[in-house]
């Protein structure tokens, strides 16, 4: 329910870096205001969707006038040459959203598009691929739409809606014994904690305390199958570290519950899509 | 002079985005207020340094008392291993804004490694790389930034700083001539106008009117060497269409001014770079 | 770390609804810019300490030169007459302030009291006091610290940080195994899942699935210790409904986990503190 | 007029603290976007009506096609199970908005309930019963309109919007003299002046001044007798200070015009409402 | 007190709208980043001066460190090539800022500028200049202090903190009597009511009524003059329409007791003021 | 197409200024909710209309419902006592929002009729006036639309799309040569270059660089004409300083490109408007 609010703050804040103060002075000197037009928004490579939320909402900031329509929906896998949507109304907002918008989709479809090229590689498994926090700054809200839309699931949101107790908070702490104990103690009974151990000897300290997953970072294939050995199924096991398309499935194949990857946020190159005028209405 | 203005919103959105209405409950349950460390970003691959000014910033706005040392400035090349920038400073703020600050860093070396990958390989040639608006919606202002740290040059910032009539405007309006008319009878005198011609026979019709640059768009080699010989230097020249670390040498050996790339800012991996708390004080 | 910027806007938002556009009147006509003095924060009644943030951060917003000295930090328990704590500074800065600060803390230190008379009543038993998200519009933020100060512990933040499935979801859709399994499919291996049940035979079903704990709700004594017995500790029991200082000990002699009151912050009296200008310098 | 803009700022506040960034991860599982329902605002106890607008305006910013029918209107005084308002609409946004709303309704309408219990026991006397400044910090907008719901009347908005000198200004200023004078140099034409004087004493010296109200604080019922027949109607009287059902018409016997309570916003109970999901369409 | 929180608002958004997103790219480009200078603000016409606030947080959100050292202060008579203002700090700030900080100082200065020509011409009578709501919209709060730096008063701020009872409130109601009613009805004590009569025939029914001052508009001389013996001090009298400095004094001799302008705000030309460079430092 | 974006934003601050947090108490105390109303907007002096844009957004801000239909559009001349527009809907909104609608658009009629006031006198020669910018903070964007409704037409609108070198950027850097060299190798190609001579010497040698106008500050008519047959058309001549309608024809006679003038946006006096009601509908 929150997405609208918040795509609109992310949408008006890319529509004013783009047209600035100024306006958009090519467009408003060529077109008349009053001219209406037809477009389509196609692919130019083959991929996953996301990202029609932001889309329609730049065209529809602009010009509640135009008429947005969406042919391949989010999730949708489409060949390259597909036509994504179809746009009808004033001239002038179409062109002046034209960049704006596409880089929404482009940058969102490229995200869902690695995400399931993960997915499907892990399929004859019970591991999901999950994103993590490494995520283009602003733009979290959508990318994780995005990860869903290319059929991963989700991790926390943020540092908030739930422990993770890492490397870093260990090397500063007593040990993870104190800190997990700190951390129930803070904490509601609402949030999960989850704890990164990078040896097995961690993972057997790790499992005599209250947590709810553990993180194996990156653990060699041997050794994480010892993990999820040891862990029996107790708690929800996740591995990290380096995923690519080519090792996923020998992670996946290790018994892990879960696979997390940055790349699929922060790596994903855009998926090729452009506008194109449609003359004949 | 603005960017500490643009900077510090942009940052105030990203830890807002990560930390939450909560706080970061891992830290705060686990590390006293007053634990101070220090701690070094480190690169984990080759590349190229961008955005040490909104990372800086990410720390100081959690605590303005975290003291940021840069140790490979913005433009610098480094390897795997070089130690870019060392903090110190209160623990919880370092670790709370660990993420958030990375993922700028991260985020924005991709850009300054990616657009250094064409300059290095234009650098024999008169052609200069040239960014697009194909940036990722609300860092465009840090982006542009990036582009500039690995070499590359500035296209106009947005729709509003400059006149590029693109084929979807051809599209709908009458005529190049009179869309140029148009444009000119609207603008200041010091905006100025480029125009996008796909055939050499676009561009004779171009050069008969006032504009200041021609955009030659995906035109094979061949045809871009002949419109550079058609201009003959009159106004600026720019090719632009997947251009790629392969073939921009080709490109710039046709004699074009600029070569722009999209890839470098919707495209750019992110380069990887990671936190270590240092504890030997 | 989170705190600050938001407590900062929370702080804002009140300063401007008091001062308004013109500014203070009264105290701009009154008394000379350079006027300092002392004062004190003293309470009127005891209570429990919680604001100190806030109200701190009113003085300092209007004038960065006021010290503010803490006398009896958030959490501790003060008598009729106990000092709070000491300004110094600016006359205008702290006159100009006082209303807006003494409401954050009378406000907050009412919610800590009354968290408090709940938490000293179940100390005997194993049961915890939480509360709910019947929270002041805007304060939520303050309002659980104020919580916390008391004694009690947290539950949810908000919507989006646990899963809890109460009556009227159940109401809307098809069945509480429905539910949850649609729940599990959507969220994240890092969320919670709660469900509100109001009979025993609800209760039976829940725990044939997949959930985190049990809002027993509205039950009587009789039930809810039997609904206790029923759980067997295999989840967490929250008793939740008219929950009062007066039958918080009889509920907690049930066994259940957590004793959930929208009482303490919907309904607290603000603790009656006031500021006295110390001439004596 | 301006309500709705203030308004609004203020409900988007209150749903961004709930809903989150993640959204309703509850609801969004469980319900379809298309199940259309009705649903009832019922009160659990008797009280007097406040806040219908804010508790709309939350249903229709979360969705605008909500139909928000109001039974019981602001000023209302209802029974136990008496139904408020009638929903109709999307069921996804009428379970996320429902805890903000009802968080609203219950806060005001309770403080409407306590104005009007001190409102009706003055109703022989000539004194009305207003409000202060003692206000929910970011609240004081909806809590005014609250305040007059239950039949009590306004004081100054802020500190901008009249003049009251009162004890801390005299602590550090000249003398009641020299503060009224200074005011009066320096304000407008068209902003009043009040002065809170404790004794006789004080009280005679401000009735030499240009002074239109008088604030008698903490007077006992026998001095506040005589300050009525002191002032003799030449300027308006207002009695402050403990102000309780219990002893507010004793206050209003003396004859004051007016009797100002902190306590109907500062110490209200919230009035208890809920949400029923009507199934009976 | 508040001042500070709304100038640095205004002047935020005057910094942004003309430096935008791309920064100031002829400073940035020729000077250094460390370079220092010294500069001073001087008058190129007679004046009196205002704005120093808004124009030394220009330079001071540009840069901190910059100094800025005021030679005349607000309300002081300056001479053609008086030295309004020294700077000291960082050239890129100074030069950065120099056209926004000016068109403050030269605004508000003009308007004071031109208050006090119509003060100094109402010297010898009773008769105070005030202003209007005629001001520059987002700029009320800085064109108001510059009026009384300028030696006038201030009228109301806005719609919310006094009553003013226009000629279309009347042409849209029954009649003054109901209107003056229906104020008193619904106002708090603490707000002022002034009517706007056009004949001496509504200025008699006005003073039957509650009122505090009386708006006498676009009055010949003659019948301001009876209406002043008709008021007989019992109110405020305010004579409004077409003040200009040439009769300005004919009006203060009618012997009301404030003139209202609103051509001291929307129509002062700017005080022509600049920026010189010192390079002798 | 930004514009409704940024006007919203503008007109949203105009009236909070005007309207504040406790609503327009005359006429909310006064007028019905439901009484609907006619009035135009009347001009009382003879000049050139500009504004209806924010005008119009003034009233539909406060009620959707107010209908505004134009009848004197932007850039018509207009004599005194035309009506300008008509208003048809709610009297609340339409009083409540007069006078920050009037105050908008006498505001930038006055701008508009001195921008016209030198475009007529310069038609005979091929000079434009152009705008500066020396606008009034917070309204840059609106002023240059009156600056274009009133004939003349538009400079760089910030620091950040164009660059400009004056004397203070020469005061303080090496020498012209390098001050553009510097400037060209950080610009982008699409950013023009405008350069400040104040004698034909350092014309001269602007002549020499790479720059694509000049600016002609202050010099007598005799060294403009000379400066103009130097430049012999090889780039943009400019005119600046101290232009009045009186001396700007002899200005346009020299044969420069471009006079442009501060003092049509700094200190062009309002253009009277009023509005009023229309009883007869």
């Amino acid at each position: 329910m929150l997405s609208d609010l918040l795509i609109e703050q992310i949408v008006r804040g890319a529509l004013l870096e783009d047209i600035g103060r100024g306006g958009d002075v090519t467009t408003d000197s060529i077109l008349s205001e009053d001219l209406v037009t037809r477009a389509a928004v196609v692919a130019r490579q083959p991929g996953v969707i996301a990202g029609h939320e932001p889309t329609r909402t730049t065209f529809k900031m602009l010009n509640p006038s135009v008429e947005y329509e969406i042919l391949a929906p989010d999730s949708a896998m489409i060949d390259d040459g597909t036509a994504i949507a179809r746009l009808t109304g004033p001239a002038r907002a179409i062109l002046t959203g034209e960049r704006t918008a596409l880089n929404f989709l482009s940058h969102l479809s490229g995200i869902a598009t690695a995400a399931h090229s993960l997915v499907e590689r892990v399929e004859p498994y019970r591991a999901r691929i999950v994103c993590t926090r490494k995520t283009t700054p602003g733009l979290r809200t959508l990318e994780r739409a995005a990860v869903v839309a290319g059929g991963a699931s989700l991790h926390r949101y943020g540092l908030d809606d739930a422990v993770l107790i890492k490397d870093n908070h260990l090397a500063l702490s007593g040990s993870l014994t104190e800190a997990v104990t700190a951390v129930r103690r803070k904490i509601g009974h609402m949030l999960k904690v989850q704890v990164e151990v990078d040896t097995l000897e961690q993972l057997r300290e790790a499992l005599q305390l209250s947590i709810d997953a553990v993180l194996l970072d990156n653990m060699p294939l041997e050794t994480l199958r010892e993990a999820v050995s040891v862990v029996d199924a107790r708690i929800t096991t996740e591995a990290s570290g380096s995923v690519t398309p080519e090792n996923v499935a020998a992670i996946a194949a290790t018994g892990v519950d879960l696979i997390s990857s940055g790349w699929i946020t922060h790596s994903a190159p855009g998926l090729d899509v452009s506008m194109e005028i449609d003359l004949h209405r």
